[in-house]
């Protein structure tokens, strides 16, 4: 079956796919969660090679932060949601006062719900370039911070992961922060959650085109992905649509066994070339999202870019550096 | 069920839904098909009460063109298409020397798939500020055509066919040319079809909040609707799925009444409140689409406003024209 | 001359070219002056036909708020604009609890320093399509408050005043509050003024294609009209520089008087027509604005519809009413 | 005078300022006009150091394309303008069949008149990433061609040409080709006007913030800059529109010595003080442009990006092409 796969990109759906409750664990794997009447926040760290193999994804943490009032205009809230984000961020990064930062953002500009990364970028504070002329009271308070928005291999014909280590070689940063929108399974975290991770990041991933990754191996330094989903795969919608209404028949019918003798009939690649002939000419390319993701994501580019400008520019007083940015 | 139905704006799909095959035939309604190898061309004629009822929509003509080319950068089909829509236009427009034009773009200019309507408008040549002006040689071939976007209800607070009634009031057309997004069923007919119709339009189709009608009832004039289907509700696309899985099932099973038994435990209402589920919170707001959304329906709008600009003034030099409009 | 006039929109403009300085006056006009360290607020009243024949405005009182904090990030000086904006315009409309407004959004969405309008009305709260719907606890601090982005007449064919008045025909507002983007004749003011009036608006002013004008005669109701200096008229520009320079050689050359019969040479006609050659083939369609005005005009926007929202809606809590707005 | 210099980006323009009239030479410099009645073509060869100096230009060849139907809907004198423009950038690049081009699109996306290099990229068909997938038979006709736009120094607090740099150690390409929005001194050439050079550029030009040169020494290989006018810098058009004046002042004083020596009073410094006092507080950053530059600007990309792709692919079919792009 090439061209379809159930895709995510949330550690958090993979970790609720591979238990049954919130009580339930994997192997290799820890599992914490915390919640007020707003914010939901889950740490899923995976430990060892074995909860790697399980998990599908590198050892590291994954910090998800949810939230119904993201993409509302609930200012109160983005402010809880923009605390907690910076403080997590801050331990993920391991800050020092002269941390070198490059923030990545990745995603086609021209592609709304994969704008997202282009978008914070417009956003941050960055002052690299004007680090040296700043006078010294305020120049503690401000880390050396770059950004780029390197665009899509479809427009550029470039492997991102390689402009981006030719930047970083330029550069020389201590630490990339990479910024893209995801994919998710739950129509319900679209616009609503905000993964960050220190394992890196394979580009497109919320548009279905995984490219090389970006992580400590490809850029010889850390880095810290920071993702929110904007869409659900079209497949992966219908297919996790057709798997409960399969589990709900099952359970239904009292004689379940031959029910179920009879719907693996029903084999898996049957299942996907049914969908994929229903999703035709697009299969991997259909995309379904809200329609008010244009607003959405400009809401979202700016919590990100203000937790991010507070994480890494905590002493500073934003009017004054204003004055020494042209 | 509330928020919840099967979408299409397509008087094809629901002709589809109602026959076997091309041969088949609806009570009250005659079907033609054309067909060459780059573009297909189907009328729905709906004859009749007995039509109107079976089909569920107004007595009238249903004109629409297929090609896989418009969402392509394929010049020479583009022109193939325009010159096939705008003779369809002119017959069913019924336009004479004087006719008096104005062109309706429904749909919201800030979510890319419902844009469609307003980016009509951007590039529609209109003429009525320039008409009198204009010297006697050049006027004779231009028709007197103005143009608006209304907005949708939700940014305006008023019903979009209010807006319309009341400046059709101060500007006397003969006739509405409304364009709009609309939903289809088929992941294949996105972006690649164009529905003409003498009935009128709801407006807001394609994004499942339909309003009050423009027609000749509502405005005192014909209105002639222009549509493409830019979405698929997702709602709809994951129903259609599960409805092609069971019937592959049933079929598959050897024994397919016992199972055809067993699948009626699961009713329709059922059904429905499992999809609602799926895509809670989103419900009836979800819609699936491309990602090349953006650039595609520039493309379209291009398609739809030269062929409007040829069928509306046949015989004018644009560069003679261009020089009269500030 | 035609085709070039030296352009302003604000009134107190107008009376600053007609006084030395602030104590001087105008027979018919009453000015008065406000100032704290971030806002200076001036009123402008033309009290008979005295004064409005010296200003070239009709009698009526004109607003003018300005702040150099309007065109940068600063969001506490912001909520002081807003709140001295909303107190002015509760003054202005002379409001009841039942005034149904009409908001309209003058200007065109595809050219960014005339696009203030329709970026207002999609952001303003509109209420007429709910207000029956919402439960009586709310409805009291709720006006009925609708909005249209109409258009220009280039891509409408239609003067702006009669798709207006055919909209008001319908929705029989009391009032009409239009926004629209201005042309100034000082650079400082561009983006850093905000001027309001109870005297109407022709539509177009900002890029001087003035249209029919927007007023209780043509509409039947009063008219505010708020407006924002987006640009300077490139000819204006010119023109007011060259006469500085003219005043400063005036001023230094010893026998002034000789100089001055000199300069009489230079009749008007002849620096409009030097002018005139130097914007060549633009002539009235070059305008002067600053590179950030994209972020700009969207800041002022934002500020524009949150003072309208708070002037229009005093009581309400804008989470409960998001609750009733699909 | 900080902050204040006239502005212009065009080679042309320069030897215009130097020379009386096309007949008049300057030394070290060569210059050869060709035109029809659409288009005038012009060569500005700088040959010698003594021509260095006099131009303010490096040694290197400037071809200037000026036609005013670029910023029209002209499809056929845009045809010849692709055409002249495809030959020249061929003998200008010195071509073979393997050469690997990188195409760098400067400017700011976010600021329409600055977005010209950006919206180039968006369009350029790129082929590096499929290159070695094509069959046999299509690959001859197809060069290898990436393409980035590196954003600007405000936004990623980085010096463009370090980006690019990075870029180019990267993909190692035999030739850069960059792309950007210039500035001229006439606003007849706003968006009329096309030059490339085989000389690098310093990016920024056109809005005003000069920074490192893109050119053989920074790159290591050779760099062709085409850029199109779409601005005036407000300061420089002030200025010379002041001076045209003062010259018409002088001729047509019968004692124009008289008054010569009276503007002497007047000097450098002080007419600078003087306009940049107008233009406050926005010295530097206001810009001069037509209000239609959005759809311009769009068409200027469409220009470009065909020539590029004309003359870089010269023998493929798009539509084969197009099915081994995802």
């Amino acid at each position: 079956m090439n061209n379809f796969s159930l895709r995510t990109d949330l550690a958090l759906e993979v970790a609720e796919s591979l238990t049954k409750d919130e009580d339930d664990n994997i192997k290799g794997v820890k599992l914490y969660f915390e919640e007020d009447e707003d914010i939901k926040i889950s740490w899923v760290v995976i430990e060892d090679e074995e909860g790697q193999e399980a998990m599908g994804k590198p050892i590291g943490n994954y910090i998800t932060i949810e939230s119904e009032a993201m993409k509302e205009n609930d200012v109160l809230v983005h402010e809880k949601i923009i605390d907690m984000f910076s403080q997590n961020l801050i331990n993920l990064c391991n800050l020092k006062e002269d941390t070198n930062i490059l923030i990545v953002g990745l995603g086609n500009w021209n592609v709304t719900p994969d704008a997202l990364g282009p978008k914070v970028i417009d956003k941050v504070l960055v002052t690299r370039h004007i680090k040296e002329t700043l006078p010294k009271e305020l120049k503690k308070g401000v880390r050396m911070v770059s950004a780029i928005s390197p665009g899509v291999m479809g427009l550029t014909g470039i492997e991102t992961a390689e402009i981006v280590k030719g930047v970083v070689d330029k550069v020389k940063p201590d630490i990339v922060i990479a910024i893209d929108a995801l994919a998710t399974r739950k129509t319900s975290r679209i616009n609503a959650t905000i993964q960050m991770s220190d394992t890196g990041i394979a580009p497109g991933g919320g548009m279905g085109n995984k490219r090389k990754t970006l992580n400590k191996e490809t850029l010889g330094i850390p880095v810290i992905a920071i993702g929110v989903p904007t869409v659900v795969d079209a497949g992966t919608l219908v297919n996790d649509t057709i798997d409960i209404i399969i589990d709900t028949l099952i359970e239904e019918t009292k004689d379940g066994k031959e029910f179920y003798n009879m719907i693996r009939n029903l084999d898996k690649d049957e299942k996907y070339e049914i969908i994929n002939n229903v999703l035709n000419p697009y299969t991997g390319n259909l995309f379904v999202t809200p329609k008010e993701i244009d607003a959405t994501v400009e809401r979202l580019a700016k919590i990100i870019s203000n937790s991010l400008n507070i994480a890494f520019h905590p002493d500073i007083d934003f009017d004054d550096i204003n004055r020494y940015i042209s």
